[in-house]
């Protein structure tokens, strides 16, 4: 059993993991716990052309996503976010987000719904928790194209990678 | 003016428009009005060539829902629904709705979320808003493969078809 354990500790660790396999596995456990209902939402496509049973796409491309990639309900509230990684060390670039998705977060905490990013600096091992507001506070005051780590470090909670849950985001929207 | 009025009532008469036309200019209003972000989900698809840039799908096929077609917040509340239409005059069928649907409808009503169904018989140019609760019980204590359409006018409130906003199922959730 501790062979096992330990086996699945090395496989799930900091190497080989994308962000999106850790939410995924998060919210897995999240449902299985019934903490909160969280799924990732299929990505927009345009169809080009379909077969004449129209089961079989022959050509299509993906559009620019307007919402977020994962909603979902947690303690009765609307919940939206995206999980955005960057290879940079030193800022995070704002071109990951699209315009329509920026309005589309502004929408959400219109409606008081909890909208946020989760924001992973590969090189650097680590994950931010972006609230919504923030962001939009950022690009509404500030002139630049990339959000400095600084403003991570100093608005943003830490989110640590574990076992299990993997990567836990729920205890900080708790928090926040 | 008048007549420009008139124009658009007969254009969005009852010939032609789907129910999804219907829902989508519906959910335009609530934007518009600031009474509810809803928005369509994308429909999910299965890949299974795409060309060495990764920008364009060559093979790809639909896969089956696993949560239903549109979600939102209303009234700080979670919301996710479906719309179904039949052209039977007698029966929806249960096979419109697949086992993962159902399993979400019930998930969605365990965090609290509300979660319902719109469901038009064509042919009788009767609209129903089925809530989520009725359908999960009518699945347990029913043996049929299909709902009555006495089932839905015993239970279920109709959405009369209006110009503006063109469906207002909104006002029935506020009702039930």
């Amino acid at each position: 059993m501790i062979t096992l354990r330990n086996a699945n500790i090395t496989f799930y660790g900091n190497r080989g993991m994308t962000l999106e396999e850790d939410i995924n596995l998060t919210n897995e456990y999240y449902k299985e716990k019934n903490i909160a209902l969280i799924y990732k939402k299929p990505i927009p496509i345009k169809v080009l052309k379909i077969n004449s049973t129209k089961t079989r796409i022959q050509d299509a491309f993906y559009e620019k996503k307007s919402t977020l990639d994962y909603s979902g309900i947690y303690r009765e509230k609307y919940i939206e976010f995206d999980a955005k990684e960057t290879n940079s060390k030193t800022s995070f670039p704002l071109a990951n987000i699209h315009e329509h998705q920026i309005e589309h977060i502004k929408n959400v905490i219109f409606y008081k719904g909890i909208a946020f990013l989760i924001v992973r600096f590969n090189l650097l091992n680590k994950t931010f928790l972006l609230e919504g507001t923030k962001l939009i506070e950022f690009i509404d005051n500030e002139n630049r194209k990339s959000i400095p780590i600084s403003f991570f470090e100093k608005n943003c909670k830490t989110i640590e990678l574990k076992y299990r849950p993997r990567l836990d985001y729920l205890k900080l929207i708790d928090i926040l």
